[in-house]
């Protein structure tokens, strides 16, 4: 179909706009490079080897993997540098041996010493060692030893003397980003994850200990605070997608969104002044549920039309004012959803349709499980 | 793996019991049987090959589907007389016609007079018929032409009457079972809409037209009503897993559900009084959402623990009331996850872990896409 328009395509599609997710690496590339800080991109989003290429500038190397199955994707495809920034689930210590005992550089991450005692008894082969981030939460409250905690900092004296077991970095995820609105509240948690990070390293220095620091989120990584530029390296992911979560926090514009997905008119109900369209939520997910005054998605180019809720594969479709005028949406006409959040719409995809301005160019294979 | 225990299995992972799949799949077989009315179980909820042939007692024959990727994948592997039981989508018309034109029977539905219009532009070859069904609403209120209107009639005089088009029945199905809460409410649903389908068919055998008749959901053939033995067939799919949802309508017990999602313990937050799991939206879907006391599953045998919240590979858990006691919940320590709502559950899973008694027995594999 290449070169064909995005009218061919069944739908539902997830559809990646090319020179959108190229841009959006782009400038997360410079603005790094501004920064002076490593870029270390998160595969989450997409999972995808070509979007890979697209997020580390062909390079191969330097990624974050949220799952133990994307680690080894990306391994099995000349993908090494990989971050497990999870933290270390003890059903997969020996999966998790074999890629470090087999790549140049595969690090895992950790926040507890039950998790440490986990490496200890499982030592690498010829010589190796463990490359071990510790998780700190500086504020986000998800995983990670709180940051203000004596723990935070005997875990960290733990794992650099252990043996076989080297301490390569601190890890932050500053994921209150997105609570935020406007780049303001984005940079002031920012900031705060950033200074308390920081603070973290200035005590590991204090106990004589050096490593790496890291932080992100794709709010903080789109607008930088100066403090980051003493950290090691950022780690977002979204990013390269972005969506309408990210316009609303303030992360980028809605024209920045990279994905859509197209959907069909299946149905007439004027008896209850809705259409029907073929995406339910196996083909947008349930995120979202609540957040916009358009329901489950934007529906691009309809200011007027809501999403107002989804079955399996089933969208219910209605104005926020009004009747529906039923000829401008005949059977089989498309419509295009903009996706609450990318990350979870992509998850419900088994292959995503890439074009360039509305021309086919191929499809990205995700890969999916843990 | 085959014969380990389920906790050699790394998490998330989506275990089914097999045992528990054979009995509500018998059950509904005898159910139908003593009805006197022809069973076509759904595939939507697990898509594998291994649980069609399990629902259709091995016939691999009489079935309906969701999308036409599953009528595809079964008409590949043998299967036959499928109902395409989806409001045609005007892109997938070509597709249509070539199973129409290669399986013995390949049917599908239609609500609108524009779908016809598709079909009759669209001959099938050697004399074949396009097999029909008319998609009729009985209160459910997503798809389907409002048995009240008169477009109803119109609508099946019209196909009956369509070269190369034959009425092949009417489809009714009643999600509104749904909203019910016990026997008695299901039992009110199943018998307004049967009764307003057969009043329906009466219409249609004063207009000189004879078809086939099914309604469906898992509520309703649960439960059926005596008046169900009038209609051809029924056509539910979630019954051979079951879920939360389905316990708390009535449609069985919490110990008829087959599937289980196994989660390990990755995190322990004594700050917040929370454990970290590894399963999160990625593993469980978001389905369920303030449905449940305990969040959006049943955790088992713990009816103290709430899944508050999920991230993509994350589950925050917190005790319903009281300090935690993280010594009952070492990392790396087994939980089981009792779906809200098993279609949703399936859908996030690449392969399901099938088990009789806790003792692994092989993979099944799903389609996916459309």
């Amino acid at each position: 179909m290449e070169g064909e328009p995005l009218s061919v395509l069944c739908t539902p599609a997830l559809v990646v706009d090319l020179d959108k997710v190229k841009r959006n690496a782009q400038r997360m590339i410079e603005r790094c490079q501004k920064l002076g800080v490593q870029l270390r991109p998160h595969m989450k989003t997409h999972k995808t080897l070509e979007c890979a290429d697209i997020m580390t500038g062909g390079s191969r190397r330097c990624i974050v993997v949220s799952t133990l199955a994307e680690a080894s994707f990306y391994a099995d495809h000349g993908f090494d540098d990989i971050l497990y920034a999870y933290s270390l689930p003890f059903d997969k210590v020996e999966r998790c041996a074999a890629l470090s005992e087999r790549l140049d550089l595969f690090q895992v991450l950790l926040d507890h010493p039950d998790s440490l005692e986990q490496l200890r008894k499982r030592p690498l082969k010829d010589g190796r060692q463990w490359h071990v981030w510790l998780k700190l939460d500086c504020g986000n409250g998800r995983a990670g030893v709180l940051h203000s905690e004596p723990e935070a900092l005997q875990m960290a004296e733990a794992i650099a003397k252990t043996e076989g077991v080297e301490l390569t970095g601190v890890y932050a995820h500053c994921g209150n980003t997105y609570n935020c609105r406007g780049e303001e509240q984005i940079q002031a948690v920012a900031q705060e994850t950033t200074s308390l990070t920081l603070q973290f390293m200035e005590k590991l220095k204090t106990a004589g200990i050096t490593c790496k620091s890291s932080i992100g989120s794709t709010p903080s990584c789109s607008h930088p605070v100066k403090d980051m530029t003493q950290l090691s390296e950022v780690h977002p992911g979204n990013y390269v997608f972005y969506d309408v979560q990210q316009s609303m926090i303030g992360s980028c514009s809605l024209e920045d969104v990279a994905v859509r997905v197209l959907t069909r008119v299946i149905g007439h109900c004027p008896h209850r002044n809705q259409l029907l369209i073929d995406c339910g939520w196996c083909g947008l997910s349930l995120d979202g549920a609540g957040k916009l005054p358009t329901g489950y998605a934007v529906i691009e180019g309809h200011p007027n039309l809501k999403l107002l809720s989804m079955t399996q594969e089933h969208g219910r479709v209605e104005p926020i004012s009004g009747p529906l005028d039923y000829s401008k949406y005949p059977l089989g006409s498309l419509l295009t959803l903009i996706p609450y959040h990318s990350c979870a719409t992509a998850a419900m995809h088994p292959v995503y349709h890439v074009h360039s301005e509305g021309r086919l160019l191929g499809k990205w294979t995700p890969t999916r499980g843990w």
